[in-house]
């Protein structure tokens, strides 16, 4: 296989992924189509597991990237947790089959009944994201007189340098607290009957391509610990988040994991503590596909269109942060290629998925790829403009299965009879 | 009542919308919560049929705006028809009574079964993006044996000065055609036994608050529409599309429906059109709230943060387009304000309602009220972060009634199984 993205590329001139040919599962199910590989998926969870082999360390996926049950069944088989934020995340992930003993959870804006979920399922730990949250979860684990495990979520002040959507570790940003604050609420929970201070926690963003932001973030979360086991608080997890960037474009590397491993490592067991990451798009990223229709090759004296019939709905990361997504035809091509527009069927100008890119002349019927659609895609998808969201598809070498049916007209008013 | 916006006010120092409390709306319904007026979606949209009482009017209200059942059936007994991009919309429009011959069918995407469920029903006319959609619904009309009435929407290269995300009428954008273009196709569609072209149409973008765009638009088309009469090509219905702009800050006065009427009808009358406009916005945008409530108020060196329950998969648009969407506590509240910026619980750092906002200090568990929510608010709200989608709520005097319940756990998982 000429692979583009791993475990996904042409052979005989032909989309597969894996050893399932892309043509074939469009044909029976439709498009637009979200298709993973499962093979994708083991090989990225387990570059991270290798690459951090000398600690003792729980991957806990962050479900908001991907949140299909199935795809959680895949990572609950190679021994994840889960990196939730809401009760609904919690949810899935139990109905994988993830142990509440792996789960996490996250999120500035807990609310009560998803504290009490939490508890009642027993959860690992919750990240706390502020003073008010700590008081709450005492108050719920009071009522239900349980001890609560919790982390708090601290700003390391460092500056990633992503889209200023996905940088979450800065002063000004909603999420964690500050180090003098994070040892008046840790000293809070050593004090209380019912919350158990058992880690510490920081996320400084999403798709961080330099690990520098991480050895920095981790070097000062590290004097922090050292402070808080002074203090006889014992920190036995050290969760350093996720946010670890993929390349979208296949001519591109990823960061190794092993470049991670060598910035936090060191600190980790300087502290001895169990490391916790929160990766989901280094893992599902480029497992995962949308393939679309092109319905109609529109030309004006300014640009060439593709129409293709996914749209911002489907997948919103181009419109929302203009994001790049490689795309590439289902059926090889050679020779020359001109420039197109590819874009959705949506009423907004916004929804496109690529500006001026080089593609052959295609004739409409043709499909094509939209690549790294694996994370935050059907995740984030929505019903905009009335249009049912689109199947989920799983591949397992030459098999696939439907792991999510397409939506229905019906399904669109469901809820309003 | 001290009204916001129409319909929507204080009384007695309690949001009410129409003669109901909100606050009791939320306690039995929940929050978040999308509550909307019936008199208020009443009084915008007669302000447009009053201030084109002179002229043969058809309104089709924009769906894709606002698309539950229930408004739509109030659109309906108003008389409105229903501007439509998707079967789906076409689907929810015949749902809620509207007949078929009020309904026109936008967009640059249409799939073939799509045209196949509009010929069917008999729609008023399919308004035309491009040359090869043109030869698709011919070819499903020839396969059907019907003639399928349409108009060619033409790009009057007008720049509306709005956000480059809704400005659709440019000639670098992916919608409509050019003029020498329109030509072409219709003369074409006059020479098919299976099109017959019986309207023009254009949509210069959406939220504009200066008509002069608009007047400069019909004066285009206008002389379009004379050449193509002048060709034989018989233009029954000038359809200028949606895109009169609402206010977001109650303190400022929209445009009023009157000063399109002038800038648009001498043109109309000038070719003997009927005329169709597309409102969406203008009709329901503030006629609707999401109500939410304040989970946690977190201080920080820097800001003082409202995290609430309602996060961007529920209201879109603030981090979609930064747009601005006026927030006022549900009690009323006199006195000294501070500055907070209200933030959702959705683990991303665009998930924001409104910056550094003068709000007075609130207590954790207090009702917020996002305005002018009734547009483009439920319509684009998400799953993201596996959270159940809100409530909808129609308010009609002293009465409300639930119009979509809200989502459950289940609901999320319901097609993976």
């Amino acid at each position: 296989m000429k692979e583009i993205f791993p475990s996904i590329g042409y052979k005989s001139g032909e989309l597969y992924v894996e050893e399932t040919k892309v043509r074939e599962i469009a044909e029976e199910v439709g498009t637009p189509v979200y298709i993973y590989s499962k093979r994708a998926i083991e090989k990225a969870y387990r570059e991270i597991e290798e690459a951090f082999s000398k600690v003792n360390l729980l991957i806990a996926f962050a479900v908001k990237s991907n949140s299909n049950v199935w795809v959680l069944k895949v990572l609950k088989e190679l021994g994840a947790g889960a990196d939730t934020v809401s009760v609904g995340e919690i949810f899935r992930a139990i109905t994988a089959g993830i142990e509440p003993k792996k789960i996490l959870f996250a999120g500035v804006g807990k609310r009560e009944d998803e504290i009490e979920f939490a508890l009642e399922r027993g959860i690992l730990m919750f990240n706390v994201e502020s003073e008010g949250e700590l008081l709450k979860i005492e108050s719920v684990a009071e009522r239900l007189n349980k001890v609560a495990p919790i982390a708090v979520r601290v700003n390391p002040e460092v500056n990633p340098k992503t889209h200023p959507y996905i940088a979450t570790g800065l002063r000004s940003s909603k999420f964690g607290v500050d180090f003098e604050t994070a040892l008046k609420l840790y000293r809070k929970a050593k004090e209380s009957r019912y919350l158990k201070p058992i880690g510490i926690h920081f996320h400084i963003g999403s798709q961080i391509t330099d690990v520098s932001a991480f050895e920095e973030a981790a070097s000062k979360v590290k004097e922090l610990v050292k402070e808080l086991q002074s203090r006889g608080v014992e920190v036995e997890y050290f969760d350093a988040g996720g946010g670890l960037g993929i390349n979208y474009k296949p001519d591109e590397k990823p960061v190794p994991a092993k470049a991670l491993a060598e910035a936090l490592i060191p600190h980790v067991k300087e502290v001895n503590c169990k490391l916790i990451l929160e990766p989901g798009r280094r893992i599902v990223g480029n497992a995962g596909i949308l393939v679309t229709k092109l319905l109609y090759r529109k030309e004006t004296p300014e640009k060439l269109f593709y129409v293709v019939d996914a749209g911002m709905n489907d997948l919103a990361r181009p419109s929302l942060y203009k994001a790049y997504h490689h795309i590439e035809p289902v059926k090889e091509i050679s020779g020359e290629r001109i420039k197109a527009t590819v874009v959705g069927p949506i009423c907004e100008s916004g929804d496109q998925f690529g500006q001026d890119r080089p593609l052959p002349l295609l004739k409409e019927g043709e499909l094509l790829a939209v690549f790294s659609a694996g994370a935050y895609g059907f995740s984030m998808a929505s019903n905009y403009n009335s249009r049912p969201r689109p199947a989920e598809v799983l591949v397992d070498g030459s098999n696939f299965k439907v792991i999510r049916q397409r939506e229905t007209l019906a399904d669109l008013i469901s809820r309003e009879f």
